[in-house]
């Protein structure tokens, strides 16, 4: 059956198996200092034309996420994000497992305003007792978020301003990263969340890679023996090498921005081909999740013939469903749902 | 000048620092093993109806609330809170210290409602993802809430429906509890409340002690070796004597509910005085706190001549305070008050 | 029945119980806030001849040493201490709670030395795979140690010297602190131990006091918003007032002194007295805690007429106990002891 | 160069590799819910002989060590280990970070005694003082140990013995599990272990995988919604099909021990090359790990050639070093260590 469930049901681009094979039998040291790491994170700071940053791989998102919060915060503090943030709803509470509270804002379509989260930030500085309470100590984003949306570089620009004016690091959740800089809509560029973020991450579980996030530390800011930090939390590799050749492989050859973009373009085409047999979408989305309104029992019988996933209740008798694109989608899964 | 700031402003009930003084050189064992202690937990056990219960007692409100939620949840679990609740704002991220998130749901004045509460914990089994999340697994109301309210018998019989509906415990916040009790318009005892709940605390510090709260375990469900998880969190007391002697007067003769009684009295007179004097109410408080809508200016005269305190921001021009009796509120108190 | 059990058998010293009495009704600003605090923190700047130190109270010694600990290290950190040491075996795994590993090196005694901390070290840093490893991040004392030993004012010295070439910062915990400078081995003052340690604690509740322990910073090293991260450990009391007049009372007109000289000169007969009846001591303790190597039918005779308390066992036909003098121990305690 | 550094210098069994290939555009369903990590778990339940085991793949080692521990601990508990045990040195304190403290007790050449266990554990249940101590609550071995030495059957069985008679569940840490089973000199079998142990884990980056360890529950003792607990340790792989295709392949015609068999072989010829040239063992090992005594000019010039790890100072002038072999190790590179 074809699927669409979400955006790791393959497993890893073809190039980066090629590159294991190729490599399998080298000695290498381990936990992160072979040639490999060491090459993927200069092709990474030059993609990111910030050659100060400092970059580190790890294995998965919430575990980038739990180790990045709770190394950079103070004792202190917590960590702002949308009450729809993957920290906030999805995580099992691994950010509260480190000590630290995940502070909610509302936001919308999974995105917060830069007014609301000033306006946040100063009730907290305006209350009278508020050292009785978490202080504001970083704020996440996910871009796309998960609704699939993007910050504009003019919203991220005013967020990033906001964060500074407090002396707080911003913090953007890369999970589908590739998704986001390759849609037609964005004008934010790989450099410019460099520039306007503190840290954040490059996903690579969901754009191509078997697993895998590269973190990028902008501001000279790494915390430091962060390796030891990482080997505390139970994420450091041994075999290194299976971060490093995969992240090498990705920023060799523009390879991950173009599968990127290819997933964006499978997006487009079922966007389209939903629009013309009149589904009706929950939001916009520009990127490669498509969140789509289906009245229960025409959800019922499309789960006989495609696989999507549950998002949420919309009402009594419709349902939101998720349709995702990824890299390996292909122009046949497409024509094998038109014709569905 | 006179203080209406909080109900901690003064000491400890006089009878308190005579039974200080009489049992002052006895030698006693230490950790909460001594006669004292002992005696008062069956005082306790015998105003809540409850033989079976099982009385622990703690210095502070936060820390009783961080520890018993701690040692009551698994690994996978929250507790469920109104966004409101202390836990939620003002405990400095104490729950998340100890590596549980507070699932925050929204409540009206101060209180969760029955509806919204099964609302919340079904729509939590419905999603397909849930083992991605943090499972309820208590549920924590405070009585009275922070916004002076009360729960009525039916309300939380309601609550206490749902919890056990789902195998969760129900966990009431007792900080101010003589108020709640004490107030005219509560229709719950405190062997309801034994009844209903599975876990709760009688509030010492802001009811006649210099310190102290008795949690109380109502269905043989005290965490084994609590007193080892009591250690490990640093808040066990080598003198428990101070803790046993302060509860063993407090719940000698009624003292608890006489004093909580009169602090009562002087609320009804403090919102006698402020209705004749025209002010306005931010909401309809049955228990020792009033929360008072002022105009700034007006509210920088008074401070000059009362101690209250800052609540929140009512709009530009208006500020909500609090002004709050205790057992330690005099007439003259009032009176004063009225000559302002 | 005569007890020398523990050195927190009794009560308060009955001046702290009159000033409580004396400032009952006073209303004062909590949490700290209030002038007794202010004015017991300034006499114990004196005390150290360190007015720049930073002053905080807490409840109890292990709460105490979780909360320095853990607020001062970094993440990558941990403490070392003798294996004997109180954190490393009576805090019910306190300090790990806060996610930090107690680094245990032998000692004697009780007692660590500056060589073998020195030693421990080095081997640290020398291991090539120390970045794997818990990095040494502060060194534990406790002064009187757990077995009534004391450190030489040399001693100690050298082991700040040793922490400070390694720029970790050194902590003294004074659990029994009065017991320690009152005797008559000691030679080292309050001053010497502010000036040598970058923080230590100044027990109070086996000292005089019902609870509560003054922890010293004395290189303007107290780390940010303490207040918060005090009450994030449920450890931060509504009414301060019940440490600041304690503290209070204790640092004026020498009291904290003067009683635990008192509990020294008890000890004293009381080691005459042991020597003169032909005891075996365990080891030679110049502070209140004398630890005596009792046959076991001969332990089992003395257990009905007086409390000591069980150390631990010596062999099979004998066991090491415990007896401790404190402020509260009267002349007529000893003697009724030589009676028996 | 040719190194004998660590047993982790290569990528993955060529097999592995190949199946990552065939199987790579198949739609899976993710988080470990799909068939290859259930056909891995059936093959390992059958090599196991325990079809009632419950098996669960994680990452790496630490990661393993500090969920299974954190997840089996009841709140007051700490798990006991040789001091020389991974846990207790290696792994930066990730077990503390879970709140729990690692129990430290004397073990020989890796190896905890069944007799030194039993006395531990009864001198803590004999201390008065016990409830303030952190209760045994689970015991840690490494088979084969970080020295490369085996329990016996005997060993283990009188070990598993002492931990049941206390209600206490064995956790073996089998990171190099093969290694140890198919060394000449062991007289365990998987069976046996999986009968002996509460809980194992089968370690897969050292013998044979890129990464990945499955954990044997043996009792009907997986923790429940132990998913969850995983997530929130940031530990829950999207893609489960990374570890599922390793363990599938390594338990398929009985690769695992294959491999394991031919890195003993390697092992042993290493041995005897180096009996033969005359170098001094710093102890026996029958695993693939060897342990040398190098006079450290003799070290120097050696580390031009070939490449293995530095274990720990032996004196002044020596240094025991460590030659690892592995599924990777050629006869070639014997033959050129031979020529050295």
């Amino acid at each position: 059956m074809i699927s669409f469930e979400n955006d790791y049901i393959a497993g890893a681009h073809p190039l980066i198996l090629q590159r294991f094979v190729e490599t399998n039998m080298e000695s290498l040291t381990g936990y992160g200092a072979d040639g490999y790491c060491e090459s993927a994170k200069e092709k990474i700071k030059k993609a990111c034309e910030c050659q100060d940053a400092q970059v580190e791989f790890l294995v998965g998102g919430t575990q980038t996420n739990a180790i990045v919060i709770s190394t950079m915060l103070h004792d202190y503090e917590g960590v702002i994000a949308a009450s729809t943030g993957h920290i906030s709803t999805h995580e099992a509470g691994a950010i509260e497992f480190t000590g630290h509270e995940v502070l909610e804002i509302p936001g919308e379509n999974g995105k917060i305003g830069a007014d609301s989260l000033k306006v946040f930030i100063d009730n907290f500085y305006a209350d009278a007792n508020h050292e009785h309470m978490v202080f504001p100590g970083m704020v996440y984003v996910s871009h796309p978020t998960e609704y699939g949306t993007l910050y504009t570089k003019n919203e991220l620009k005013k967020i990033s301003e906001v964060c500074h004016s407090y002396d707080i690091p911003l913090y953007l959740d890369g999970a589908r990263l590739g998704y986001g800089l390759m849609s037609r809509e964005s004008d934010l560029t790989l450099p410019d969340i460099a520039q306007l973020c503190d840290v954040f991450y490059i996903g690579g579980t969901k754009v191509g890679a078997l697993c895998g996030e590269a973190v990028v530390f902008t501001k000279n800011n790494k915390p430091k023996y962060f390796m030891t930090s990482v080997k505390k939390r139970g994420a450091l590799l041994a075999k290194g090498r299976l971060l490093g050749i995969q992240f090498d492989t990705l920023f060799t050859d523009n390879l991950y921005f173009e599968i990127s973009r290819h997933a964006i373009e499978m997006a487009e085409k079922l966007k389209n081909l939903f629009h013309e047999k009149g589904f009706h979408f929950y939001l916009e989305s520009p990127t490669n999740q498509q969140f789509i309104i289906l009245e229960n029992t025409q959800m019922e019988k499309l789960k006989e013939k495609v696989r999507f996933s549950f998002w949420e209740k919309y009402d009594e008798n419709h349902t939101v469903v998720r349709f995702a694109t990824s890299w390996s989608t292909t122009e046949e899964d497409i024509n094998m749902l038109n014709q569905l």
